[in-house]
């Protein structure tokens, strides 16, 4: 985590500060290593320390090698002991992640701080993956991609959509992940014009697309990606619909490289469903950052700002929502490289493939 | 809805309040029946709007029926421009969820509104169950249990940690439950001393105890449960640590009833294992409300505010954790009554019945 320290001493300068207080747990992990669900880390040039309660002081010791361990019976008056030695004036603190409430009353307890809202500054932090990221992403990837594989026979008219959500999750630790990634998206027929159709009790009936989006995690790190399934032959719409679908993902995967704006990306996909009439069935960003978080930084939206970097990962996954109809929506994962970037995730996403 | 609405409309004259935005999907779910995972929910006496983007309009539309609909493209801005029409002049919002940030932006964008935070106010919100809400967490707990029942074969010397949470995991959906309601802690010897010990590579060894804290949700409604198990004739020390345990979880249950403070609930608990000598491993909180969260109000814990009331639910869960040897945690949820409380959860607490 060498780079992570330089990009935060490099911040710590330009936005003057003593120390920045940590309160999610993806970036707390990503810092000190900690695995569990409570606690805070403190993050200075020279000094750094993690802080959480009884539950986790066991833990702590295993885990956490790079810090000063604390142990407090509640968090907020934990916090303020500690920094209320005086060694600090201006506090950084995580601004997208701890509530108003928390922050008023560390703030109400130490007025002699200065307190700088950090929010964007901190979203590339994570952003660009190092190796052992890389290899823990992949290995979520397979995890997930095995045990779709090993649940598609189950797949077929007559299913219901929840009774496949669950087999695949049940799968993913058999398969060496760890729990789902999120709550496993299957939706058929009409339910498809429903981007985040939670699984439901409908059966899949024969001649539907169903979409499924899914994901699990290998030691914190998520995976992402979605196919969709026709069940017989495809219908003329739906075969359209598809194919404007998947060259909108080509395109954007084509216009991948570093240096090049997250809206141009977007751009590139949004202009082929545009350009075919569906522009309006379209109402989602492009793709977005995968790591420690299934959404982080960057985001690949029309609002999305800077550019992509080598190393960074992210999805892509364009689709077309048809209010009444259904929908098709086709996501992988990719790794920006010096040249263009590749795929992580592996399974086909051609039409001819997924016909079932 | 009805005695929820009665609350908010109380509090909105109290604070002198014209509106109350809602960011927390519990307290969305709560009031409107959206049961998506992002949105906002503005609640006026006269008016109600439920705003989210472009992949829940559908779902809206079937779940939402006492509120206008939003569509926004994004978040911020979509709730700016409704808030802008200048029909509000003082704001009501869910302080203890909202982040610094998305207040902040929001508050920038509107600086006429006068912004009112709510915290421990909004906390006894759901804190009393209704009928259906009961409904909903005792089939739960049903489906939590009866999957426990039939993993328990599976809880014997040489299993690992994982495997047993993975088969309980699973099993939940098979027996009507949704999803775990939180990572399943499977702790077994001196892992026991970790109070949030996830479930590990870990083997279970003859003679050992083995906390399994386990839950799931049935429409959103969370089970909360915990049983210590001993494989095999227990030591004299682990005889001890548990009946301590045991007899601090009745004394607390027997102190329940409407109008005693949450701290005098903890306090039962709590003394008794001061006064057997183990004060210091028990560092956590009594209990929590449970319902649409795993964790909510009241808190039953020496630092808790207010009385517990008639059609409240919460855990009753002491726990006596020693580093290097192991811990004993026993936990069922109740319901107040008239008179007391009734648990909820039925798997018996007794040593004699855990064990294996």
């Amino acid at each position: 985590m060498r780079l992570a320290e330089q990009k935060l001493e490099k911040l710590m300068r330009r936005k003057n500060l003593d120390v920045i207080l940590f309160w999610g747990m993806e970036n707390i992990r990503y810092l000190c290593g900690f695995t569990g669900s409570d606690g805070a880390f403190l993050f200075a040039p020279k000094e750094r320390f993690f802080l959480s309660d009884s539950r986790y002081t066991e833990q702590a010791k295993v885990e956490v090698t790079c810090a000063a361990l604390v142990t407090y019976k509640q968090k907020i008056p934990g916090i303020v002991q500690l920094l209320k030695s005086g060694r600090y004036r201006r506090i950084g603190f995580e601004a997208g992640v701890i509530t108003f409430e928390s922050y008023r009353r560390l703030r109400e307890n130490l007025p002699k701080l200065v307190w700088e809202p950090l929010a964007s500054e901190l979203g590339p932090l994570r952003a660009v993956k190092e190796d052992e990221e890389m290899h823990r992403l992949k290995q979520a990837v397979r995890a997930a991609s095995a045990s779709f594989l090993k649940i598609l026979p189950g797949i077929k008219p007559g299913s219901r959509e929840k009774r496949i959500a669950e087999d695949l999750e049940c799968r993913f630790r058999k398969e060496g992940g760890e729990k789902p990634a999120f709550d496993t998206i299957v939706a058929s027929g009409f339910r498809g014009a429903l981007p985040h159709g939670a699984a439901s009790e409908k059966k899949l009936q024969a001649g539907e697309a169903v979409v499924v989006d899914f994901g699990t995690r290998f030691r914190g790190y998520n995976s992402d990606e979605t196919k969709t399934l026709v069940l017989g032959k495809p219908d003329g719409r739906t075969e359209r619909v598809y194919e404007i679908v998947r060259k909108a993902q080509a395109r954007a995967i084509r216009a991948i490289r570093p240096g090049v704006s997250v809206r141009r990306i977007d751009a590139a996909a949004r202009d082929v469903i545009q350009k075919a009439g569906f522009g309006k069935y379209f109402g989602h960003g492009t793709g977005h950052g995968v790591g420690l978080a299934v959404h982080e930084e960057p985001s690949i939206s029309p609002k999305g700002r800077g550019i992509v970097e080598e190393g960074m990962v992210f999805t892509v996954e364009p689709g077309i929502y048809i209010p009444g109809w259904g929908g098709v929506r086709l996501e992988d994962m990719v790794v920006v490289t010096s040249g263009g970037c590749e795929l992580i995730t592996y399974l086909s996403k051609e039409l001819k493939d997924n016909i079932l």
